[in-house]
């Protein structure tokens, strides 16, 4: 069951400069930055909000580290702007199996890594009206790195 | 002081194909459906989670109602997907006052109707890294329409 907006993923050319307009802009702080290789991506989050359901919505910055990951392509195509929008559950697993159930595309046979230490999957955007959708659970609590 | 992601803004050709899609794949709900004349859109609202300021994070699914309308025009050059991002503030007007003095671009000389009796302004995308955004504050509870 999907509970909560988690984030909202960005993709932008230079991270500092991104980071740097909306921490100056909104007064957004800054809550985790980590590079993930297997996306070709660095990244910062900015916590927005705490939600809910026990968690929280961010803002996901997103610079890719090579031209060949999906984001550079992405940014080749569309320019700077929204990338994906992510929705939280207790459990990937089973929200994944079910949305397959349904009819839609999910990109990973399993979870991947995704930020903090979270699982996370996609849904193919032509399946969702348009929007790369992603569904995430995140690390318990103790376990998360920021 | 923008306190939360107060909705994502999807951009459809069919609302009501897209809101069967939301609801009948994940299990989401309608909160409120209108009509913004002056936005020259209708919209479905499905709440998504609430948010630690006291309001909620919302999925705004928005069907152009005219040819000339800012949305029909975004459909028509980029298809379906996700058409602008929303951050939630008490006073959408010192908000607003305050990126202005940054150098962002307000669209709006003063905040207009939004969703649910908000006041809402918009941010230039050239000036927010690709990224059409909206300052909405809500109206207060006991007015709310939905």
């Amino acid at each position: 069951m999907l509970t909560r907006i988690d984030h909202i993923g960005i993709a932008c050319h230079d991270l500092e400069k991104t980071v740097e307009f909306y921490t100056s802009t909104y007064g957004f702080e800054v809550f985790h930055t980590e590079v993930n290789e297997e996306q070709g991506v660095r990244e910062a989050m900015l916590k927005i909000n705490e939600t809910s359901d026990g968690g929280a919505s961010y803002l996901q910055l997103l610079e890719p580290i090579r031209e060949d990951s999906t984001v550079a392509k992405w940014l080749a195509k569309n320019g700077e702007g929204v990338h994906h929008i992510a929705f939280g559950t207790a459990d990937v697993d089973a929200d994944a199996a079910s949305v397959r159930e349904k009819g839609v595309r999910v990109l990973y046979d399993e979870p991947r890594k995704g930020s903090m230490g979270s699982r996370i999957t996609f849904l193919h955007p032509k399946d969702c009206h348009g929007v790369l959708t992603e569904l995430v659970t995140s690390a318990p609590a103790e376990s998360q790195d920021h």
